[in-house]
């Protein structure tokens, strides 16, 4: 789906996953990807204005498919009223999911309510099996991203792949799989292992780069090339465990947001075909 | 060794980590462990001022025991000659430990040269091993202490108690173990199982704690009781596992550093029999 004035070739499998552009609408965001004859694009649902339908056909008049929709979870909450509620919010996601014709929902599972680790963890477990049978009607399939660990206190207590695939094989691999995102797995000695095992459950691939010193915890990524991740490396795994879809960029910077967002775009392309 | 004068009791396992008085010199420091009544200190070789000796004979005239000297390690580089340099340096930090009479050095592994973690690892693994028999001859174990995921490219490729538990095993127990630091390892969905695995290898335990937001990825530790970290369960599963020695207060923050040291101290010794 590359437009002929597409300024890069090669591009049909990258994604902008739109929080790399969350400074831009939803509409400004499809513009810039479809300028850039980008393939794909991520839409979070903080930035979909509430409209499912318009989001749709604004992302599908521009030639764009939609890798995944960011994001459901958040599964542990102190009390049982709490939980319901991101239930019925996460069953939300995956109908908006289903309408924007992506059959991916990234799953953030959430931080712990308090110090209880093994029981947020058992929420989480709990939180996906309820969610199955709904994302099974709708064709939808429930990706675990495991987080860097570094944002368990604030993001998720699922912070390793081989945790993720481990949730991920209590269900048919038809149903729930995993995200592996380069920024949150790199450093992990058992990767190479893990990713294999992950295998046919690998539901989207995340790229950005680990810059050297990390000043934010959350929004500190780099530019693919300008950090110290052996990206194609994690791609090759990636790709000899089978996956062949949509490479993400998910570039989370409160420094690169302050700079010009066509510029960024064209960086991202050019640093994915340098680097990923 | 409690003082007749100290202000808490039950501080006979509290171990002062230098470095969380890191303002202060090795005399100062001694004092105000001593003042507090706590039994031990665990130095660091940057504030030996180059005389052992003297290091040696403060603590010891304090009443105070060396719980472990911290730190060998670093062991990737680009060039063998600068791995030869580093090795060097290592040895000189086990004949450091044998004479302050501590039988513990802990292993800080070092960061990766370059992009490949691969051989960044291999070279930890062969440096360790290189050191082996010269601590064994001094009869100072070496310490394999795991860092925290967010630490990888900085300070050690060595980021999980799985990874440093599999290095150890290549070794006799009473030559190599690992430390078991509560805010490197807190967030590990398999810690249960590898503290359990490290058993007698287990040779120091460490404590502070994981504060939201995490502001600085180096010196953003929390004051035991201020974060999020269950240091009661973290304690008991080591202790399970057989250990039973000095536990390390070391909490690594810029901002508690600039505060009053006695201060500082006695909340350590409180949070310490609060919290840990």
């Amino acid at each position: 789906v590359i437009q002929a004035s597409a300024p890069f070739v090669d591009l049909e499998r990258l994604s902008l996953n739109q929080i790399t552009l969350d400074q831009l609408s939803l509409e400004q965001a499809v513009e810039v990807c479809a300028r850039a004859g980008v393939g794909w694009i991520a839409p979070w649902r903080h930035k979909l204005d509430g409209s499912i339908d318009r989001a749709a056909e604004l992302i599908g008049d521009a030639g764009l498919r939609v890798s995944s929709l960011c994001r459901g979870g958040f599964f542990p909450a102190e009390t049982a009223h709490e939980r319901a509620h991101r239930e019925a919010d996460n069953r939300r996601a995956l109908e908006e999911a289903a309408a924007l014709g992506t059959s991916v929902l990234v799953l953030v599972c959430g931080p712990a309510p308090g110090r209880d680790l093994r029981s947020a963890r058992t929420m989480v477990a709990e939180g996906i099996e309820r969610l199955v049978p709904h994302a099974t009607e709708l064709g939808v399939r429930l990706a675990i991203e495991p987080l860097h660990p570094m944002m368990i206190a604030e993001r998720s207590v699922v912070v390793t792949l081989a945790q993720a695939v481990t949730l991920a094989e209590h269900f048919e691999a038809e149903h729930v799989g995993v995200v592996v995102d380069a920024y949150h797995v790199w450093w992990d000695p058992d990767l190479e292992r893990q990713v294999e095992r992950a295998g046919q459950r690998i539901l989207g691939y995340h790229v950005s780069d680990w810059l050297t010193p990390t000043t934010d915890v959350l929004a500190g990524r780099g530019l693919m090339g300008d950090g110290v991740i052996d990206l194609r490396h994690v791609r090759a795994l990636v790709e000899a465990a089978g996956y062949q879809g949509p490479i993400e960029a998910e570039v989370i910077s409160s420094e690169l947001a302050r700079g010009d967002p066509w510029k960024l775009m064209t960086r991202v392309c050019e640093r994915y075909l340098r680097h990923v």
